[in-house]
């Protein structure tokens, strides 16, 4: 079974299903409410162990109530998050989310200010059986360290570039890194994701991509920019699906497949999750992700 | 000590902090998170002990954490919430509440819809020492059982009309309505506020008020509309305000005053209350609110 150290946020959230999208300063009755576990690198967590890895995660989470929910929401996932911080008197993460009739959604993320940037208490060495990290930009320090462990024993380290790295060494400490169509567009000053990857692949040796939801994957490849097209799916609820497509990518590179098929699996683990509702709650599995790509052909 | 017999919603609020308003779709970063007690006759309860005033309350809650954490806010500020129900595998009300920088907030509030609706599990006569019943808009068989009761036995009751009754008998069960201007306007269908209290004054004998916030109260006298100015004060935080306002009022009312001097009450606590962020962590004392009242003459 191979292995994937996640490291980043892991959150609380609260979904709340509203007809329509709030405007200022208004009274909204909500039609439904799920409170599930959030955040990039927990949802990404949740779904390696659903595809059939071991995933270690490391988060930062206060000694609360909310934390015991979050630790317990990923045990019952089979994450092991044994070596995550319970900082005392701080609160956990929560998130406030609105889902509108549409399947739009809105979220309002709360992280403690205090929580300590540190990452001096991570272990000295990867946990053994695992084959890849992944780290997201929500914790600086934590995911240079990481992704330096990787690197320096030669795995692949993957950086979820959801938006701009908070540290300037990210990007090139990692191996991988895919954005966002938004945080390509910042840190290349490129309105083009095309432009964009082949700017930045100017200065870095990472191999470099971008997940544009509906449209797909581009990567850098050596003769240039590479399209991999989405799959075409009834989209019900899109909250969650680019932490599970970064978690499946890092599995399969941990799996030693190469990048190229490493974004086919994860496309269509993305695709699945979003025909269905309530976060990460609607990951699929490995049997439903091969079982798909099988009648994809 | 004068008590009053409150029903209706408590609730847990999530309280972000955010720079400004949110749109649609987007990520926003909360700077701050409280969470806090709220819901109108949570807040209305919390504020008629702060006041001096005993406080029982009956509120539909279940037996989740969520509730668990309702009810030891209410106790620790001493209010009886001893008669609530604690409904089974269902939810306990919660809100996401964002607060801008301005001040303005938006509520996006979430209720279990399987909560039973009958009131029968309600005590058949309200509890020694009650002087009035204050009953909010959100549990119709509740309020109209609790109004019921003490229109039985001769005591003020009173109504807070935030939002247009959700049963057709429960302005004329009470004995006392204040009105939201917005609510007003729903059930007379006038714009203006003077000629919505004439037009429902025609049809009940219940006396009649509308708050208007800043604007002050307009209440229906025998010969006509009267106008109570509000206090002028700094406002930082209006989270809560009404509650404390129907609170006071009520508690004023099972004191023995009459319905001007208990707007009077009623509106320096609701003006206190908005000079403090922090919902109804702001609603201030007897000795606040009669220091206040004797400076303002």
């Amino acid at each position: 079974m191979a292995g994937v150290f996640c490291l980043g946020i892991a959150t609380l959230d609260y979904v709340y299903g509203v007809e329509s999208m709030p405007t200022r300063g208004e009274k909204y009755r909500a039609r439904d409410l799920a409170v599930v576990g959030g955040g990039c690198a927990g949802n990404a967590s949740v779904a390696i162990a659903r595809l059939g890895g071991r995933c270690w995660l490391a988060t930062r989470l206060a000694d609360d109530l909310t934390g015991d929910r979050i630790i317990a929401d990923l045990a019952a996932e089979s994450v092991e998050a044994g070596l995550s911080l319970r900082a005392r008197g701080l609160r956990s993460p929560v998130s406030a989310i609105l889902v509108d009739a549409q399947g739009e959604r809105m979220i309002i993320s709360y992280s403690d200010p205090a929580m300590p940037e540190s990452a001096d208490w991570l272990p000295p060495r990867l946990p053994d059986g695992v084959g890849a990290v992944l780290a997201d930009t929500r914790w600086g320090e934590g995911a240079l360290a990481a992704l330096g462990l990787a690197r320096r024993v030669g795995l692949p380290g993957v950086l979820d570039g959801d938006r701009r790295p908070p540290h300037p060494d990210l990007v090139a400490t990692a191996s991988h890194v895919a954005f966002s169509a938004q945080a390509l567009r910042e840190i290349s000053g490129e309105d083009d994701p095309r432009a964009g990857l082949a700017r930045l692949a100017r200065d870095v040796p990472t191999w470099l991509a971008v997940t544009l939801g509906g449209d797909g994957v581009l990567f850098m490849a050596q003769d240039g920019v590479v399209h991999v097209p989405a799959f075409a799916v009834e989209t019900v609820d899109t909250l969650g699906a680019g932490d599970v497509w970064h978690g499946a990518f890092a599995l399969a590179l941990a799996e030693g497949r190469d990048e190229r098929a490493a974004i086919r699996f994860a496309s269509a683990a993305a695709a699945l999750k979003c025909t269905r509702f309530g976060g990460r709650l609607g990951a699929p599995t490995r049997d439903e992700v091969e079982r798909f790509l099988a009648e994809a052909g």
